[in-house]
């Protein structure tokens, strides 16, 4: 663990340059707007260990798939959100001498990525060789405002000389991955231009062919006079420069605005791309660098105004919410709905920037309670928009009939990952699909949604469950052999409890879902019939058959369901009898033994009784969070949550406490010593999760919004935001009361420790706490 | 299939150029000596299709891993045999034309792999652009009496000119391997020379350090007359070669012999390189090419006297027997404990070239029939020599105290696969380590060796097993949880029966050789506790334990013992109603697929049947192999040999017949559609194996030979030899009589039909044939 981020309620702030920690802290001190991001890269040249990052969302190179044998049905490939040509880069040299951090002496150094305006401070004092000593303050943010836009201000005083400045900002699409497959570089130069007021990258990725138009301006005022600009132009293959030289006074600021706009086939006719980035830099430049600011403030006011979490009394606790709400809110923000939430969103390469069923079982939740429901949708719409592909997915696994199959990661609705106990048979997922729409009516009653897109999607994957289960004779019931569960370090076993319910699950609510159009959208549901095939009779028969016989594990004597067949025949060995010093297993333990034992390594069982609580007594969670979560070594930062979310339903406040400080702080304080590989994006919304449904107790019963709130002990207040049905609600919670304030002149109702309760437009609840 | 290998008792035959089995040719007419081989390249320039392969037993390249999700445990390089320097290229120039059989036009073209007397003979007759035609006739073989040599006589006749002949032979250790992991090279240049009569390069492995010398002289007669040499020297990187010119009159033969000398720092030191191969070159120059033919026809008749099998009145599968033994006599000569054989002998890349279990399972049985004895114990001193690499194995997966795991595959001792589901789970490898032990002091009586090497390997293993079974409270019985099985069909199941019978079997052996040495050799006994911290009566109290309350999953119903856990609760479907159009399903299905079903690689249930028939009844293995054997699709060249062992034990003629067929010309009729990878090595013992167990039925009994020969009705009469306590017998068997006779003056015992018979030194039996 390194603790070396400064607490703030408000900011993440590193004081001194803590070189050793420098990739964490480009993780950290990330930027994005949902459509592009970076890591906290410097702008001016940085001879020392760094991982450049700037990416593109929805961007990809198709990596050639590395494995060590191949097994049939493996893709051909793994998409990568690519490291993008960076718009960051403004080389400074000082009479001669290069400005780089690790050459020079630093005197002081400090990053502040500030949470409420949205951007990324860095100031410094730097000693050159020669002694000269300047001050450097740099501003940048990747405009939410104007998505295709970034902007920095470098302001540079000397401050014991005074002396010539040199400026090279540059543009530079020679950029590799450093997980490439085969070492390749991803990017060719389709074109470039360099005159006075507009240098430019087109850049194109190798066989998807997209291309990317990166374009700067600029502008220098010295002492707040405006410069005239004298250039000298240079280029070098998909790499622009351009050198401008001022004259500084000792105690002077120098301040340089670079303008980047950052256009991408994607959104734009490839012919149009040079034009297309030429306005943007022409407007933004137009609207300047402090307006510009402004206009960022604002736009995260509106965000935080949806979804921020205030903790009172506990600054740290704070911090680790609000880092998680800003990176989410940096990654995705629903209006494109050809993109999704990469596990390390724009903060690192790992795990390629693609789609995992972290999306509908973690964000959609978060994006649920504290946006426009069109964000959840669009989230919905992605899955649809890849179903011909899932189908197709299934079919190279030998399944037929529509059956679909959703990748287990993915970009473009084509599987990527290849170890086959994952690709093959961590299968779970395609029941997220289903869950995240079921997830989304009940929160929206936007049933429309079912005719519209949703009835195929549910289909598909019903389709799918009919055929992966098979009828065992010898057990005279239906099983499914060969899957994996949630937890990842068991595999290929057989009537995996959370699979087998999540597949029977999907199947009810595929009838539903026939039954619901059929009897509301007559003459869409004979058109989905003939679209899809779909034989009611049969396929809904089938369904039903296996709904009523599936076989689900369980212990009599110990009244609990069973992850998977022979999990008892297990050598059974709790967690805390477990030297620490083979934590984490991943680490320690050879594959085979991890395999062999009893340990879990996220919920699983507990997954399937979060997901499908309402169809189980507390009795029942208790008695299985009893057994399985002794036996759970947490070593998936989606694990804690779930935990504290149950912890909390079963009334155990203090577990419910633990779980959650493991996962506010995880990429802050590096518990898991990988944050220099980028930030656990999805995992933050299971950190809100454990707030909003943890301790606030928030559910939604018979589709009415239902909270039972409860308070850490450690904590003296803390507040919540729902958005739902139209209102936007402030829930305050300390260790008096439940105060519902409702912003929004839509009247609520809801439950609040089961008694329903009417909230005016505007209006305000007072509840006393539960104890 | 490809069926174009004319039918012959003695030799394989190529008529005509079938250009399109290139590769299928090469591997078929490799060669080896036991300490080199090499496919069946040309010698001239080819520029058509062609896989090079030369390959030096025991030189190797650790190949860095490639692997697409790291696990682990997983070894950090593949060990490779690799493609080394080639000495058989003699580029030929025609007046200025180069002769290349991908360019010329070939009119009429035979290839022979002479198996009796050991040879490659090639004749052709090609005819250039020019129109010149010439008839080549090459001769080549790697010496098995000088084993660190090999010659090759290339004649060439002009037919219709008489012009100048330029020959150009090199030594090229430029080579690369087809399946390097990261396209690398793995030899560097450590020395050359090039004078007149001594050409040479000495090539470096890379990190392992090898180094080769591979050297060359030759000779030139035209019409019979020696002629003068006067070359012309050329050189480049890792590569000699000298050019000289002869006039040759049309009709006239010009013959060119090469002689090669191969010699490694695997048997002299490296600053002696270069003068042993001197030393070679000089003597086998001296000897000549026709004396050295010589040799090589009465070294071969000897080991066809121990190992030959003749078939009367079917010339394919007389073929396909002798081509067999052929390779596996080429491949191994049982006189360098540091050698084994390689899955595709020197016939191929694939597979490493380096150890798997088939040796102790396979090999091992065809070597202690067909050789002298100490060919099998060096195969068992290969493994004992290993053992401290195989503690070392098992640490790294957690084991301690001793308990070993020998690899998968290996080269060195070290573990080379890395598939988690093979690398760490087929664990059943380490069984047939202490089984091929009881096999050979079975055959043998040599006592002795158990307290030389055999105990510490025994008890390795042992340790090994003694820790991988745990205690299932729940079963209350000793359980084995996640192997895969032989049948690599299903992954990670519990309780796969034949490795938990041979892991039993393992430390029940382990005990006898305990109780062995102990009481005949006490002093070794003590020596050995003490080396190996040998807690006898802990121990062995450990093992008695997990022997007598080891679980064997089974079904009552049907009175069969069941390959893993779950196995009955599988879609039960018999391969004969599975559509023809999955087959073969490694190539057809998903590996989910094929992992949920119920279908079976190779023998497992059957395979532990096979190795301990001695301990069931012939009902139990004819209810096992009927409920089996449908279930089977023999997807592994290892599968069908021990289904016709054993279909031939219950009395199935038939089908013991039909599987030896699949496997006798596997690889000349090219069944697999893989033989262009090269030959199946180490599966053609298995196919010795279905001959003298299957239809010999030859077991040892209690120590004793037993012989039970059937014959199938298809044949004549075949006749087999074996190698039994110092007498060599041919055992002939028609529809009539089986015919003993002993080669030797050293009397044998035995039973035939389970009656005891003598047999007298230079004796003969006649016994009526079972019917």
């Amino acid at each position: 663990m390194k603790n070396y981020i400064k607490h703030d309620n408000w900011n993440i702030i590193e004081e001194g340059f803590h070189v050793e920690n420098n990739r964490i802290s480009e993780s950290l001190f990330s930027l994005g707007n949902g459509r592009m991001g970076q890591r906290g890269n410097f702008e001016e040249k940085y001879s020392g260990d760094s991982m450049q990052g700037t990416y593109i969302a929805g961007v990809y190179y198709p990596d050639k798939t590395r494995v060590g044998w191949w097994k049939n049905g493996y893709p051909e490939y793994f998409a990568k959100v690519l490291n993008a040509p960076s718009w960051i880069g403004i080389n400074v040299e000082i009479e001669g001498e290069e400005l780089d951090l690790n050459t020079a002496e630093v005197i002081d150094f400090k990053r502040v990525l500030n949470m409420k305006d949205g951007f990324l401070y860095r100031t410094f004092t730097a000693r050159l060789a020669s002694g000269k000593e300047v001050k450097v303050e740099a501003t940048r943010f990747c405009s939410i405002v104007d998505d295709e836009a970034g902007v920095i201000k470098y302001a540079i005083t000397p401050l014991n000389f005074s002396g010539n400045i040199k400026f090279t900002p540059t543009v530079d699409a020679d950029v590799v991955n450093e997980d490439s497959n085969y070492d390749e570089k991803f990017w060719t130069e389709a074109a470039k231009g360099n005159e006075t007021g507009f240098a430019y990258v087109t850049a194109e990725v190798r066989k998807t062919l997209f291309q990317v138009t990166t374009a700067m301006d600029y502008a220098i005022t010295v002492a707040g006079a405006e410069q005239a600009l004298n250039p000298t132009l240079a280029e070098a293959e998909k790499f622009v420069s351009q050198t401008v030289e001022v004259s500084a006074k000792e105690g002077e600021e120098v301040v340089f605005t670079k303008y980047a706009a950052v256009v991408s086939s994607l959104n734009h006719d490839k012919a149009a791309l040079v034009d297309a980035a030429k306005a943007e830099l022409a407007k933004i430049k137009a609207k300047g660098f402090d307006a510009m600011l402004a206009e960022q403030a604002e736009a995260w006011a509106s965000k935080w105004e949806l979804s921020d979490i205030k903790i009172e009394g506990d600054v740290a606790a704070q911090q680790g919410i609000r880092f998680n709400i800003f990176q989410l809110n940096q990654t995705y923000t629903g209006e494109d709905a050809r993109l999704n939430i990469g596990p390390k969103g724009f903060t690192g390469e790992k795990y390629g920037g693609v789609t995992y069923w972290d999306t509908e079982a973690y964000c959609v939740p978060f994006y649920l309670c504290t946006a426009d429901p069109k964000v959840a949708r669009n989230l919905l719409v992605y899955r649809h928009n890849h179903l011909e592909r899932a189908i197709e997915n299934a079919g190279k696994l030998g399944f037929d009939n529509g059956a679909a199959l959703y990748p287990m990661v993915t970009i473009n609705g084509e599987e990527c990952h290849n170890e086959w106990e994952i690709t093959f048979e961590e299968i779970h997922r395609n029941g997220s699909m289903s869950y995240a729409i079921y997830n989304y009516i009940r929160h929206t009653q936007d049933y429309a949604y079912l005719a519209e897109y949703g009835f195929d999607v549910l289909l598909g994957v019903a389709r799918f469950w009919a055929q992966r289960v098979h009828f065992s004779e010898h057990k005279n019931q239906y099983v499914m052999h060969g899957v994996t569960g949630p937890n990842e370090f068991d595999n290929n076993v057989d009537n995996n409890w959370y699979t087998n319910y999540i597949a029977s699950w999907s199947m009810r609510y595929a009838q539903e879902a026939v039954d619901y159009v059929k009897a509301n959208h007559a003459d869409r549901y004979a058109e989905l019939v003939a679209k899809n095939n779909f034989n009611e009779a049969e396929e809904t028969a089938k369904w039903k058959d296996i709904v009523d016989n599936m076989y689900y594990p369980y212990d009599e004597k110990r009244d609990i369901f069973l992850q998977a067949d022979n999990f008892l025949d297990k050598e059974q060995i709790l967690v805390k009898d477990l030297d620490p010093k083979h934590l984490p297993l991943v680490h320690n333990w050879s594959w085979d033994r991890i395999l062999r034992s009893n340990f879990i390594k996220q919920a699983d069982v507990l997954q399937g009784l979060y997901f499908f609580e309402h169809e189980f007594d507390v009795p029942t969670l208790k008695r299985n969070y009893d057994f399985y979560e002794p036996r759970t070594v947490h070593e998936s930062s989606l694990s804690p949550c779930v935990h504290s979310i149950i912890a909390a339903r079963i009334g155990d406040m203090e577990r419910a406490y633990e779980f959650y400080l493991r996962t506010s702080r995880l990429d802050l304080d590096n518990y898991n010593e990988d944050s220099q590989d980028g930030c656990h994006t999805t995992s933050m919304a299971g950190t809100w999760m454990s707030v909003i449904e943890g301790f606030g107790g928030k559910r939604v019963i018979d589709e009415q919004l239902s909270l039972e709130p409860q308070i850490p002990s450690e904590w003296e207040a803390y507040t919540f935001k729902i958005v739902w049905r139209g209102a936007t609600m402030d829930i305050r919670v300390d260790h008096e009361n439940v105060t519902i304030k409702n912003n929004t002149d839509v009247a609520a109702e809801m439950l609040v420790y089961g008694a329903k309760q009417e909230l005016a437009g505007n209006g305000e609840l007072v509840i006393p706490v539960k104890k």
